[in-house]
């Protein structure tokens, strides 16, 4: 496919993954138990991600090829993607100097993609963040690096990211004008799922996304760094449906009331979201709860559970002509600071 | 305030709690620990629920007392609610045994005060369902007590209601014409909040509704049992916002689309679920997502975190005159079994 058409495409997708073709080197015998790897797959283009000796998940070289990457968002009508991390990548649960090499290493393949076509191309990387003061760090070799800003987990190792002890890490990235990006990961309630393992995805992402927004509502984070851009993935999970009891709670509880400072659906409507909900009277609500110029197009790409025409669902959600540029690349625009 | 327009008001309530006035003595000095007992409270018609030698909650008569509750029905223009048991009075935690002396007592009380104005009133009772074989054997003790159907946890003791080990529970349930009602207890995610201990119910409880009720699609429970009457309280928590993304996965992914038996959305339009969502817009959500045919007036009454106008929120939604008289009482009759 030629990519004659794309500049017409403004859309831009800021929920789309990436892996790289290589892992470094495990740096000691230690973390080898837990360090990735790639193992090569029967499939032409295909490898598979090895963690703890098992397949993690086999990918294409959709993940790392930019040229790949440029037909298929001819495809999609996309013209400008942002990569972040496969999020099992973020690797809280290393060592955290152990995590540092694998994630510089990864930063720098990304960026890579990134600068071999910067106006296709957005990038957000990832930083050790099970040690915040490491994190911060990291975060200052982001610019040199020409990323646009970084992908989180929604919780590290247990512990959601409204928490205090997170405080410095939001405060750099605010300062530093980098875009923060929350990807749900490890989520909880697992023990309540009854079926297949891909129902870790489909339904504890949502919940655990939802969570991790409303951690940093009840946790006033926007109120300490207003300039922070940060947003959410999958729609903000289930945010919207939480959001009008916590708003309620918030005037029926005291304790509740003067925990948090300001209304719950005033600061939700601070955050950004991406429009990964599969449906379009769900876009539209979401769109009613959080704000038009809120929301991002987002997809997952590359992986089997990705969106394959998200600007098809903004059109079927009927949104005037202002609100649909707002999410098909205005919002996005401004989130990842292009001019 | 006087009874006389009651009869105007035609609003059935399935989301109100009961208390009892007072709990029977402990059976033996094992449960001593975690056996609930009253205490007076200072207040004019407050007791306190003790559990475990703290105060689990202040209540007040409302609680028990039906002249109170038919007085408060006036205001808030409902004809009749339906009692069931506050939800940390399941007693999962307790040795099953045990919990059948308690939940018996209990049982008791509620069939009571529905007796006491039957054309008011209707109640849904609670089993230990801890023991799957001794909670069968209980249901059957429903219809002496003219209980019209029966609360269950969203979980028993962390097992997901759709897991098969219920499915004896669910069958006799359906055989029997009794209305289960799924609340959330001792939810997942409370490792994920930042903030006072009401974020439980706030944000807690939905999530982990959302979560029951996905089980119970995921296991196919529907298909086993298609008479069975299931509703899920809290407007099915997050529900809504999981479907989608589960409708999507489960064409994605061929082992879910094996595991599952039927679409995950036309499952979940088989199932009822209150409108305890304390919003107009999010309540029309629902409505186009679930059927407006399958939702019923639910407040959590007598709480603090109840919905104080149900019926105005009704109002505010807009919705036809057939979908509003289906959400105000026709719904609700058929789950409770009214003529």
């Amino acid at each position: 496919m030629q990519a004659s058409p794309v500049t017409q495409h403004l859309g831009i997708d800021v929920h789309t993954h990436f892996v790289p073709e290589n892992f470094p080197a495990c740096p000691h015998a230690g973390a080898a138990a837990v360090w990735p790897s790639m193992a090569p797959a029967q499939q032409c283009c295909h490898r598979h991600v090895m963690i703890s000796g098992k397949v993690y998940r086999t990918v294409t070289d959709q993940c790392w090829s930019a040229p790949r990457r440029i037909e298929d968002m001819a495809a999609m009508r996309i013209g400008r993607q942002v990569l972040s991390p496969m999020p099992e990548l973020l690797s809280y649960w290393l060592d955290a100097a152990d995590a540092r090499v694998l994630l510089r290493d990864l930063n720098e393949q990304l960026a890579a993609v990134v600068a071999s076509a910067p106006e296709r191309f957005s990038g957000l990387g990832a930083v050790p963040l099970q040690d915040v003061d490491m994190a911060v760090e990291e975060l200052h070799r982001f610019a040199g690096l020409g990323l646009a800003g970084v992908e989180i987990g929604s919780n590290v190792n247990g512990e959601p990211i409204g928490a205090p002890k997170f405080d410095p890490f939001f405060q750099a990235a605010a300062k530093l004008g980098l875009a923060v990006f929350v990807h749900a990961v490890r989520p909880s309630g697992m023990e309540r799922l009854v079926g297949p393992a891909s129902l870790e995805q489909a339904l504890g992402f949502p919940g655990e996304v939802g969570l991790a927004a409303a951690s940093v509502i009840t946790g006033n984070l926007m109120a300490r760094y207003p300039a922070l851009k940060l947003a959410f993935s999958h729609g903000g999970g289930s945010l919207a449906l939480l959001l009008p009891r916590l708003e309620h709670a918030w005037h029926a509880f005291p304790a509740l009331h003067g925990a948090v400072h300001e209304s719950p659906t005033a600061q939700a409507r601070r955050l950004f979201y991406d429009t990964l909900v599969y449906d379009a009277p769900t876009l539209r609500h979401l769109a009613q709860v959080f704000g038009t110029g809120q929301l991002m197009l987002g997809t997952d790409y590359p992986f089997a559970i990705q969106e394959n025409d998200p600007i098809g669902r903004l059109d079927q959600a009927g949104f005037d002509a202002d609100a649909a540029r707002a999410m098909l690349h205005e919002t996005a625009a401004r989130f990842i600071g292009l001019a």
